[in-house]
């Protein structure tokens, strides 16, 4: 394992790789692998980029990445995907797209599932980022597919967040509804050569103004158009806007320190459900569900016994 | 309480109504209130309607009371909204749809949001469905909007879920590849008077023989058009095979066990997740959170060093 930490931090990409299967698997190796290139980590500047599918946030990365290359910086992209509750598997498996940056030695592209992890993709996702940042990527971009919950969650690890939306779909009018505005430190109307993109990005502009979110910060919204590249200068000029506020208001510091709280809550959780997991092999436990299964016990009950089982004899 | 519980178990809707605000807020007298009508739920078959906005859903559900009603069974709607991560309030508020079952007694519907539950929704919708059982309702339809890891663990707590799908919005081709087809046990194309309403039917049909997730069990894939009533009649009685296939095979309580166990994990982890997020205004975990921010710590061994603060000492 010494070895391989070793040789990330030299710059061995298949080093890279290796530790990147590791954390996503989760478990002891992941822990050790992190204890060892925890101190070199923090450095990058995280991109949240996500949207609902079709409003071509791939393009938009793909636009964006070489945006970044022409500012000399190297770059990372963590693209997690859906996966199935039931199978635990992966889909989109190796990533055919891109491959205008694949003899570039300073990018990195990586699709995520979420394997190991009983708490989601996020925590392996916080992991994947240490091992970036340690190689010495300076910018990494987490694009995630949909915006739901956990979409969201994995959303909040980046310290600045990209919601992607396209006109005439509606998704304006449903992200106002469901809150995802929020999230926003800036907003993109992609596909903007079709009709209605700027009327989009005005009702999305209004919105936010009305809302508020951020003291010192208001999301700007802007329109692109990801095939021709047009609009990505702006979008990643705002981008470094939005990290030069983060410094200079503290929020950065404020945003990290929050984040570290999340993860810590997630980790509890997880040792917690493996435990609980473990334990529901066992006799009485087993006879415990039999009788909330019966109604002679109820399911609040339950888990407070459960608690006391677990946690109560050390 | 008791009064409360005896009211409604009298069949006061107005007790209902306030059984079911209790369980939402989640808390001590959620627990209460559970405990005591716990001894009269479980008879209900739970049917899970989700799908990705705009594909009809709602109508969709309308229309399967109509169909349910005429069957004269008493049913209930629980319909779920996404809910912002940051502020936890609730978005779609009162309903102001399905205006045509208002005035029919044996028809209640109610909307739910993600409040006092840390754990998301579906525990508070695990405790509503039992306030709805011990009321009376026959069936119970959870509607939940989006198919993301969280409305999926709400369908799940369904006896028999319904993915709705639209043609030609790509949405199957989605689905399949996101691993949500398995969580159907019944398909409905709806707004099956757009063109390619039998093709998407066809589509999925395929690549549901392919995958055959339940043995003795092959989902139909049905079309209808929800506005105007078309097909429902089909769906309901796929429902009614669905329930029949799942008490032959003994599925039906091998699910509801699973459910159970679900459950239970869920309920353990919002307990441990309460105790931590009260534990961190301590300020020895404060301590602890600043030395991961300073990187003196990793994550994961903070984790461990909180398990053992917040249980090693009982």
């Amino acid at each position: 394992m010494e070895t391989l930490t070793a040789q990330l931090l030299a710059g061995n990409k298949r080093a890279l790789a290796r530790a990147l299967t590791i954390v996503e698997d989760g478990g002891k190796d992941a822990c050790s692998v992190v204890r060892q290139l925890f101190p070199y980590s923090g450095k990058a500047h995280l991109i949240g980029i996500t949207g609902s599918p079709g409003v071509g946030k791939s393009t938009l990365v793909d636009a964006l990445v070489t945006e970044i290359r022409k500012a000399d910086l190297k770059v990372a992209v963590i693209a997690t995907d859906p996966t199935s509750p039931f199978t635990g598997g992966a889909i989109l498996g190796d990533r055919i797209r891109m491959q205008a940056h694949t003899l570039d030695q300073n990018v990195f592209i990586r699709s995520m599932a979420n394997r190991g992890h009983a708490g989601g993709t996020s925590l392996a996702i916080y992991d994947a980022v240490r091992m970036l940042e340690a190689f010495g990527y300076e910018i990494i971009i987490i694009e995630t597919v949909g915006v739901g919950q956990t979409e969201l969650s994995i959303a909040k690890t980046a310290d600045t967040t990209i919601l992607v939306l396209m006109p005439g779909s509606g998704d304006e009018i449903q992200a106002i509804k469901s809150g995802i505005m929020e999230i926003g430190d800036l907003f993109v109307v992609n596909k903007g050569d079709l009709p209605g993109a700027h009327k989009t990005a005005s009702e999305i502009s209004y919105s936010l103004e009305l809302a508020q979110h951020f003291p010192g910060w208001t999301p700007p919204v802007l329109v692109s158009i990801a095939e021709t590249g047009a609009g990505l200068d702006e979008i990643w000029q705002a981008v470094g806007k939005h990290r030069q506020y983060l410094l200079e208001s503290g929020m950065l510091e404020e945003r990290r320190k929050a984040k570290v709280a999340a993860e810590l809550e997630e980790l509890v959780s997880e040792i917690v459900r493996t435990n609980l997991k473990a334990s529901l092999e066992h006799s009485h436990i087993q006879e415990l569900l039999h009788q909330v299964l019966a109604r002679e016990v109820d399911p609040h009950s339950a888990a407070e016994n459960l608690i006391k089982e677990l946690f109560g004899s050390n």
